[in-house]
């Protein structure tokens, strides 16, 4: 099983518009992250979840889990995960989402056991890596990770794996990461 | 210079809502591709150009050319590049766009002198060839290419290319071959 969990440092957490998804504290980077990392072609994957915590205001932390097996009436586009993203931040039930009140590291040390990867520009080259079975990639937003946040991480003994010396989006480096891995199948 | 050619079948080629971008023919495709080709972490590429023929109703075909030194005031979410876009399409004069009563084949020809690359699931690994210096790659939307679109790039002798076994979002696509040619620097 593949892994992603995103930080995404000011993500709202309460309602929010479905004309202004960037303005809902960078919502569609969420939004881009769930489509590079849950959707092939025309078919959701099997072998991945994904997952944000949502730190942004009003009711901070919540972590957003998306389970592609259970994911119904979704498709690739900005809007159409906002719109999901939205009816569970409301309460509704969402088949495929699930909501807690969990932290980032509340969560990551729940997945301890895992392979952690960080993704990070200065880690070890991708292609030079050894995944194991069950890898767990942490990733930040466009603000990258606090260094709170990068200290939980070392005390994890987390790996810093990079895809290349430039910075990409975080839903561009997502799908580097799922080629790489598919590669090696 | 690389440059991408995305042939959006049904992209409208007129006015269309921003609410509903996915509904204009799959302009959230288009959209994706432009993000996903002209944008690195917090800045646009100055080494990349993005094209896409709109094929769409209710006025095909338009090319629609994105010169990333000349566009201001782009982020990438889908609905600020669909807004361009739509401006675009109805007449506005948008910084770092233009629009063209051009067809998928006659586009195409104008740049045979380029090295024009199919990015195709069953084409040559991409880790194994060699680009050139100016290389002009083209892919098609979620349905992929028509036969005579295929016909036309044989006949240009076109390399097929492969990111992979899967098939992948033409937007998935495009980050990976990015990602391939920032590694070769």
């Amino acid at each position: 099983m593949r892994e992603f969990l995103l930080k995404a440092s000011n993500a709202f957490t309460a309602d929010f518009s479905l004309n202004d998804i960037a303005g809902a504290g960078r919502m569609d980077v969420v939004c881009r992250c769930v489509t590079s990392s849950l959707w092939l072609s025309d078919q959701l994957r099997k072998d991945t979840k994904f997952y944000a915590v949502l730190e942004g205001k009003p009711d901070p932390p919540k972590l957003i889990k998306f389970e592609p097996s259970k994911m119904k009436r979704f498709y690739p586009d900005e809007r159409n995960i906002a719109s999901h993203i939205r009816l569970a931040l409301i309460g509704k039930k969402e088949s495929g989402i699930e909501i807690e009140r969990k932290s980032f590291e509340e969560f990551l040390k729940e997945n301890s056991k895992k392979q952690i990867i960080y993704l990070h520009k200065d880690g070890i080259d991708i292609r030079k890596f050894e995944f194991g079975e069950n890898v767990f990639f942490v990733l930040g937003d466009n603000k990258g990770l606090d260094e709170n946040s990068e200290k939980i991480l070392d005390e994890m003994n987390a790996e810093r794996i990079s895809v290349g010396k430039n910075t990409y989006l975080a839903s561009q480096v997502i799908s580097i990461v799922q080629n790489e891995l598919d590669r090696r199948l």
